[in-house]
Formats: C-alpha cells, structure tokens, sequence
C-alpha cells in the first residue's frame, strides 16, 4: 500500500517538484519533520484527494496566496499551476479578480510575483518554432 | 452598445442575481454609488472578462474569502458557485485546502458558513426523484 | 501636572468618553490594569499629541478599523469620529476608499457598521428644526 | 503501534477533549475527513511532538488565535490552557501582551471572549471550601 | 464629457503622477487592462469623488496601507500624501497612531518605509534659504 | 521610584538590549517618541508585569508574530528568546505549531527566519569545547 508520504510525492511530481523539493532541502537542518508533514499533509493528504482536479486546486491556492500576501508561496504555486494546465492569462485573471477581494494592493504584488515567474520560465512564441525545435512547449497559451 | 452597469448585471444574473440584489438594495440609502461600483467593477468590469471561465472565478473567489475570513460574502459566493456548477463537494474541497494556506481556524469557520449555505438550498436526493418531480436539480451531485 | 491617565480622559471626552467608558467598566473584572493602558497609551500618549488635529486621527482610525474587519472597535470610531466634527458622508467616504486597498468585502461590512451606528443616533433633519427645538445638532450635515 | 489518529486523540485527552469532539461531530456530515485531518496533523503529528510542554504549545495557540481574531478557535483554546494547566491571570497576560503585537482591538477583543470562558466554568473560591467540598480545583489559581 | 479614465488622470496629477505611472507601464506587458482599473475605478471613482477633501484622503490610505502592511504601496501614499499637503509630522502622526490598532511591528515597519520616502525628496532647510535659491518648497513643514 | 522607561531598559536589558536599542536609535531622527512609547508601554508595561515569566512571553511573541508574518520583529524576538532560555528546539517547536492555526506559508516563512537568526549566533558544539573555551554557552541546547 502506498504510504502518505509516497502518495505526496507522486502529487508532488505532477505539480512542481523540482521547486518544492529545493524548499524541502532547506529544511532538513532546522525541522526536517516539517518538511515531511508538508508532503504528508499538503500534498499526500489534501492535493492526491479525488474531488477536485489539478486545475481548480491550484486555481484555489494562487488566490489564496494572493489574498494572504504570500508572495514566496505563491512564486512556488503559479510555476505549478503552469504545471498543471492552467495558461498564463488564466493566473493574470485569477491574481486580477482578487483585487475586488483582497484590495489592489495584493493583486499588484502578486502581479509583480507573476512577472517575474513567466520571465523564468521558457515560452513557447508559436505552434510551429516550437514543434521545429522538437521541444515540448512548457506554458500552455490561450488563444485570447 | 452595453454599459458597464448592464454588462455587470448580465453576470450578475448568472451567477447568484438574487442575493447581491439584497446586498445593492441595503447599500441604497447609505452609498448608493458604492452598490453601482460593485456592479460595474465587480461584474461589469471583472468577471465579464473572457480569459477565466465561471466556475473557476467562484473557486478562487471561494478560496480567497475563506483565507479572508469574509464570511457574509463566502456565503454568498458558496451559492453562486454551486449556480454555476460547482458541487458541493468541490466547494468543501475547495475550502479543505485552504488549511494549509490560511490555517485550520479559517477552514472551519469558512466550513460552518457553507454547512448553513447547503442547509438553505433543496437538494436533489436522487436523480429518479427528480425526474418524476419534474423539477430541475438545483444543485450538481459528484459521483464521490 | 496633569498624569497620563488625566491626559487621556480628557481627550477620551472629547471624542467617545461614554462609550469607551463602558468598554472599560467591563474591563474591571478581567483585567482592569488593560483598562488603564488603553486610556494611557492610546488616548493620554498618541490621541494627546498635538501634531495631528483629532478629525484627521479618526479619519486614520475608520480607515485602518475598515481595513483590519475590526467591527466592534469601528463602530465605537464612527460615533468617535462624529463627535469630533466629521459628517456621515465624510466616514462613508472613508469606508467606499477602503475597497482600493482592503477590498469590497471589508468595505460592505464596514458600511453595514456605519449603518448601525447613523440608526442609532438622533439626526437633525433641518437646520431650522434643530434651532426650534433648541438643542444642538449632534451629526454635522454636509452639504453635498 | 499506535496510530496518529490514536495518538491525537490521546494528546487531546489531556486538552479539552469533549470540546474538540463536539467540532470534530459537528463536521461529520460535511467533511468526516477534515475532522480525521485536524485529529491526526494537528494533535498526532504536532502537538504530541516531546521538543515542547503541552502549557507551552497552548501560550503559543492562545497568542497566534488573538492576533489572528480566530474567536470560536480561541474560545476552544482558552479552556484548554486552563485544563494543562494555565492559570486565568496567565491567559489574561497573553492575550494584554498581544495588543503590543497585533494591536488594542484584537486583545480586547481576545478578553471579551476569555471573559465568557471563564464565566462557564467553575471556579475555587478559596483553597478551604475547595478542601470541605472534597471536589478537584478546576482552574490553577495563581496567587498574584 | 470627461470620462473615468480622464478624470483619474486627473486626479492623478494632483497627487503623484509620476510615481503611479511608473505602476501602470510596469503592468503593460502583463497585465494592460489591470493598469486601466486601476485608473478608472480608484481615481476616477474614487478619489474623485467631491464628499471628501484629498488630504483627508491620503491620511485615510496611510493608515489602511500601514495596518495591512502593503509597504511597496505605502510608499506611493507616504509620496502622495506629501504631494497634496500632509505635512511629514502629520504622516509620521498617522503611522505611529496605527501602533494602537495594528500593533507596533506594523507601525515600526511603516516608518522605516517613511524614512526612505523622506530621504528620497528635497526638503526646505528653512524658509529663508529657499527663497533665496528661489524654488518652491516641496513637503510643507509644520511648526512642531 | 523607578520610572516606566528605567522599567522597560531594565526588563529589555534581560531580553535583547543591543537589537532593540539599534531599533530605538534609528527611529530617533524621525519618531524619537516612538521610541520611547515602545520602551515605556511594550517594555516598561507590559513585558514587566509579574503574572508571566519572560520565557513564556517570548514564546507568545514568536507565535504571534509567525501568524502575522512580521519578520523583521520575528527575527528580533527569535534572539530574545532564545537569550530568555528557550532553545533553538522549542522555537523551532512553536513555529512548526503555527501550521495548524496560519497556515503553512507563515510556518515556512518564519523557519527560514529562525535559519537565519541561527546562523548569526555562536553556538556550542559539545559541553566539553565549550568548558576548555572558557566561554559560557550562548543558546540552550536541548537533549532532545
């Protein structure tokens, strides 16, 4: 039977793992319990759960992050939330609508925040350049 | 051509007309204005937008407000997003996961407030029921 | 010389001095020494100040109350900031501002406080009235 | 071995037992997994951890749910430091400490709830009638 | 007629145009239409609103912006409250006035943010040496 | 008779006298009443009442301002705590607790800050090293 911890990772591996495991080694020397509560719970108990997909969980967590100011998390969440699915103009629309919510402010900084993920990660420019390459695009782009 | 005022209660009425009705007329005789911008802004300007379907804005919105601790408004935004497809249990996902954002405390209150909400609305109890009543269901039933 | 404790009565009886007074009575069995803080610190050190004229301060003070959902302590500032010559316009206003920068939801539970608070004092319909009746007008009237 | 939900439900044996089962039933019919979740993480995974005492854990939670104005959670947590051990007068300093750290209306807001908690449970007038009446103190009474 | 996004820009100029237009280009490359809002609904509706005077107005936003600790914000404010006539003793007033409803860390926190805005801008030695360098003051002192 | 700010200098001189006075100097050339406020109220008053010892007090501190995600005054009470007689185990301990009631983003936050302040501080290898040193231990170590 697969464990909390395992069922973590394997959630882990569809979203952001390579991030979320830097955040992980960081603490192995000062609460390496917590670093394993965090698989555990976050992601082996709540995220490996059936009733809600991918998409909307990270949907869910880049407004929350956004409301909460978050802004460390939330780097960490929009890279997964491109993981999952979500299109960049669908986090923009996310982080936008939480300034009815949340105040400008919040959705300015996350704005900030998103800024600076999409310009780390690669994009594919079109359909074409990108099937030439023979690369897998990494951002899904709606067609707006 | 459509006014920001028109467009908003267009969205308005799909997602929960009746109820933010309640909220604009209480507004009308302490900030009439502030009842339009929230329209406008809100729903004319925001959720009109095209890039983020329904049912994802009531995730966040339902996410962000339980993070908030804003329950009057959780409230109201529990019964739009199950009026615009939203289950019930994607809802108490939704709100699952917001204890590892926000804290268990805000999961909680935010699970008493959509415990009321779910109280207040019929329920379909099966799918022949309903039928032979003739009624449409109110509410989506996730398989589980 | 006039104590801390002496400052800050004086200056509680320009603003809210009864009301305050009963949040400190029910203070006297649970921790009567806070009661004396709150009239020290907040009302004998920072109300006292001469750098800020009082109006401004509970501007300041519904605007950051607005902001913080701290309903119980707004309402008592409402009927502060009344006191010190601020119109019922002016703290609408205030609150309307607060959906920039706390969003919508700390806005509309603000102004159903503020609603309250206006239900619960005599207003001066006319001028004329007031000066018939021989008593001074409590909430100043802008005229918009 | 024993299980973390064992082991939570033991550590909550020594809190406030009949409290928590109260929140964990009232959860039953929406979501029986978040209330395994809240036995399990918070009481099985942190709260038996050894590195701190239980009276310790609950200054902490005391603290955090004033600062945070989590008042249903605080009610629960105020009547748990009484039951490992923190006196009244102890409470009280907690929640007048946090008015330096999260401001004046979150620790009075704090006192008011301690004050209902404190008035729903028996308290020892003097040692000798507790003595004469055969029956435990409830709460520790610091001789101040 | 004049429309919202018009009049913002209006409003704009009197309070910190430069500052604020450096916000809007930085959102254009992610967020255009979110620059737009931000114009339209809180300075077009708004701070143009006539029923409150703009210095009360930036007092008002000061003290919001320190209690949710929106720093990158408060900044702008701090800029902007000066640009309209608040004085650095009314401003540096306000902060520590949030001490009593926000706590200290939020209020120590805001004014290091006023200290770098304050270093940032010329200020008027006295009175005489700016007329004799025949330059308009910039930030209006108080007597103290 | 001993004044309120002898009072706070001689209670912050048990806790962590050197940060708090870099704190008190670089607020003397814009608030330097503020300085004495915090001395006089937070230090003087509060943290100088007899009903609760210095290590539970910090505790409180370090919870609360985990949840509130005030970092620079987190770092400033993780070294007061540390210099009362907490060890870095039973900080590490209350920060981890915090999960359960702000989420655990503030958790996450909070324990890079205690990396930090850990660093910072010498700390003794074995009981031995530190016996030939000649210098007295700096942080509790717990067995653990």
């Amino acid at each position: 039977m697969e464990s909390r911890y395992e069922r973590g990772v394997a959630r882990l591996s569809e979203i952001d793992r390579a991030r979320v495991e830097g955040i992980l080694a960081s603490l192995q020397d000062i609460a390496p319990d917590f670093a394993r509560y965090l698989v555990e719970f976050a992601f082996g108990d709540i995220y490996a759960r059936p009733g809600l997909d991918l998409k909307s969980r990270q949907i869910a967590t880049v407004a929350a992050l956004t409301a909460l100011a978050a802004l460390p998390q939330l780097r960490v969440h929009i890279h997964g939330a491109l993981e999952v699915g979500c299109s960049r103009e669908e986090i923009v629309e996310v982080i936008m609508q939480m300034a009815v919510y949340a105040g400008f402010p919040a959705a300015l900084n996350a704005l900030a925040a998103a800024k600076e993920v999409f310009a780390e990660r690669p994009r594919r420019a079109t359909v074409s350049s990108a099937l030439s390459a023979g690369s897998p695009a990494r951002d899904s782009v709606s067609p707006s």
